[in-house]
């Protein structure tokens, strides 16, 4: 069963876990950092489709595929698969995973969608109503581009403060086997508006929301920073990471030292010209189901926060003026050997 | 704990009972059928605001406020909220709620949201994860025409197949007190797709997922439509109820004599131009939220299933000529007198 803790917080007591995972990224990724971590690279932006969004789809079907492949599970075995996306009516996942029949629960997190569906995949495990579930974003940078800003012919000039869409997915199936990462706990977080208007600065937007849940979480638990091996956020980049500090410093809260983020992990800033760093649903997606679950698993991480931040605006409300509020979802993973 | 019954449904064996609820309509709906059913009429289609998509937002700040009191439940004891709309991005439901500071949890399953919020409560309750939880949903005609077909003003003729989308939002407060309406059993649906492309007749294409999850939740449960009062869909409309007859008499099951549906009992289609019926989240929001769970707690139903049904497309799939998935998702919902 489940229970609470404190205000905010749940606790798993069966802590069901991560059995199989599966990060994909595309030629932009590749050319970073973590190139040598990802599950599958996939070069051409087009994947073989015909449009991008028909690429992004196929992005989540081949994250699941992986998936369940890494787990040693068909997806006839998995009760309910939990998916969302960036696109509008986030038809990146529903027809990526159409041909898996697996009953399907539509999330809209933003970029926060990686932890949003981690907290699902964990609930509905440990409440029985799933032996097994999966869970799966994506994010593709062209497909954003076109949505929320303009289509790339148009050759528009971004801000210091933007960030780069990540082309990429990452999926999990969790399932309540009683060893290696588990999700312990999890905070689901409030929206979270401080009147930022600006959308070329997602990070500004989304650090209240990502210092209110750490905030929320380390109250409920009477826990520290330093208790855990990493506090890994999704997509702050360097604006947000940076305000997060100043935001918790008002709190008495430091997690510098042990914080990193997905969106400055996945790219070299220095040689790739992605501004403040990488973002999207995908950003959290591939870097946490590739990199930070095989550390888990080879035992180099053991205790870890995962919260990933979601902006919650459309162009239409930015058309109209308004600011952006933002999410933040967390977990607390632990490592069972 | 919530247990498995056969291949698709579960079953929750506290029942979790929702204890509030509330039904808003607009002016359209104010001439129909159902009028005096409405726990609220707003009748300015800006609702006092200066966007279409800012009075949507209202609309669930105000059916959220309004289930909450009839409740007899604060913001501050609710664990989790459940919500979603047909807005890019899910506006609606995040502007809307802002300031309930419940934590938030975005849904996606166009018009089946109202019952995909519904299980997402149940399940929530039942796990022990939420003591409360709260859902939402809602649509507007106008903020929907402009985004999924064409501005007002542009004076667009529509198809007899097509729905008028509901302006309207329907709340619901869910919490174990083993009374009044509860929610027993449900089926998440699978994303059906029979290659449907008309985006002008959502009854079609939502038609095939319907007979599927339905047919799902009497195989597993081993029950027949005459075992229930009332087998109430979303928002098929005339076409899509009609479609969903034949699909169901290929199979042996005729609902025939138990079926109704929010779009068809929302308007007058002798004296309202809507063609084949009402749709949009609200559509099943307002009219359940008010006029069938009023019923329930008079005692005038007992025993119904409720099933909504989504068109998880966008403008941008139909643009690229694909056709339109599906989703259905229904429950089982008993009165406890």
């Amino acid at each position: 069963m489940i229970h609470r803790i404190g205000a905010n917080t749940i606790g798993f007591e069966e802590m069901p876990s991560i059995i199989g995972s599966f990060g994909i990224a595309g030629k932009l990724e590749a050319q970073g950092p973590l190139a040598e971590c990802f599950d599958k690279i996939i070069y051409d932006s087009y994947n073989g489709k015909d449009t991008y969004e028909q690429a992004e789809s196929n992005l989540q079907s081949e994250a699941v595929s992986g998936a369940l492949n890494k787990a040693g599970v068909s997806a006839e075995e998995v009760d309910y698969i939990f998916a969302g996306d960036l696109l509008n009516q986030c038809i990146g996942s529903s027809y990526g995973l159409i041909g898996f029949e697996i009953p399907y629960l539509g999330q809209y997190g933003a970029c926060s969608t990686m932890a949003q569906g981690l907290i699902m995949s964990a609930v509905y495990v440990e409440s029985g109503a799933a032996r097994v579930a999966t869970c799966v974003t994506s994010s593709h940078f062209c497909s954003a581009e076109r949505q929320y800003r303009f289509p790339l012919e148009y050759g528009g000039v971004r801000t210091p403060t933007a960030q780069w869409t990540v082309t990429g997915a990452g999926s999990c199936v969790v399932k309540n086997v009683k060893k290696g990462p588990c999700i312990a706990r999890a905070t689901v977080g409030k929206i979270t508006d401080l009147g930022v208007k600006d959308a070329n600065n997602m990070g500004a937007a989304m650090a209240p929301a990502a210092a209110r849940t750490l905030k929320e979480f380390f109250q409920d638990t009477s826990t520290k920073p330093n208790d855990y091996d990493l506090i890994l956020t999704g997509d702050l980049g360097l604006v947000g990471s940076r305000l997060l500090y100043d935001l918790l410093k008002l709190e008495g809260i430091d997690i510098r030292n042990r914080h990193n983020d997905c969106g400055l992990m996945i790219y070299d800033r220095n040689s790739q010209d992605v501004h403040a760093g990488g973002s999207g649903c995908g950003c959290a997606g591939s870097v946490f189901c590739s990199k930070i679950l095989s550390e888990m698993r080879a035992g180099k991480l053991n205790n870890i926060l995962f919260m990933a931040t979601g902006a919650l605006m459309s162009p239409t409300s930015s058309g109209q003026g308004a600011s952006i509020p933002s999410i933040a979802h967390l977990l607390n993973i632990k490592n069972r050997l």
